[in-house]
């Protein structure tokens, strides 16, 4: 579960990603330089990586170190699984 | 240059990524499941991935087929494939 | 740790994966049109990230597990976090 | 059209990659930690990387500029777009 830790470090990040958002559509609309706006776009996906990577370290920690404890960790390690495959595509 | 098409193909989008950060924010507040704010985030990249090959696209087409027609395709083909080398990281 | 499973699943894969670059080889070596030999090497690099997989998977089910049952979960996670990082960029 | 530049650049690259890959196949063989194992796999990634984007540059600098410059741009950079979206993910 995400806890009080979690939420102080990614929603900071997020409003920050929401605002490069918000950044690039001004740099579309003023017609900036095609290669700057991708730059920006690739800005915004990087910070995004760390969120997931985030919000991926404290699952681990929380639910499925419980399912480990109380052995039920099959499923959840391949629900993990396949969000880190989706993740990485 | 970004065009009159590139901006009503890529605004939308963009309009719509600013969304789906805001609801990410949202389920980060209210503990959402981990797998599920991370699944919303890759989404949210995927969705990255499409504006910045929109804007990639009209990129060759205007900025690079005018250098290259002009003899000058040299130096922008290489800060292209630095943009995308940046990208795919 | 590794065990006979993960090894008779990983290792045919591997062995494919050495014939595809050993093909990409060849295609350069003939000359081969530049977009069916980068999409040979995109083939390769998707067979790969299942390798990763695989290979995570059972390093969680194994070493991680058995860290967290003995509460030495924290830095297990952390080295499994950096390596995720690693992996997606 | 690949060239004699790109091949010398690119053929001693694949076949250290093809070493990588063997390498990797004893690490399995042999049970050594699975993250040393995937974080070699994740090296040879970044290796193919290398390959795909001197093709792609050579592509770009030959195929797509000789139809830009006789105006048939079109299919060869919506091929190329596609290409790199297969790439990305």
């Amino acid at each position: 579960m995400i806890n009080q830790e979690t939420k102080q470090d990614v929603l900071p990040r997020l409003r920050k990603i929401e605002g490069q958002i918000r950044g690039i559509q001004r740099m579309v609309e003023k017609e900036r330089y095609c290669i700057d706006i991708i730059n920006q776009v690739t800005a915004a996906q990087r910070a995004l990586d760390q969120v997931s990577l985030e919000v991926m370290k404290r699952h681990i920690e929380s639910c499925v170190a419980n399912a480990i404890k109380s052995d039920g960790g099959g499923p959840i390690i391949g629900e993990l699984m396949e969000t880190i495959y989706k993740f990485i595509r």
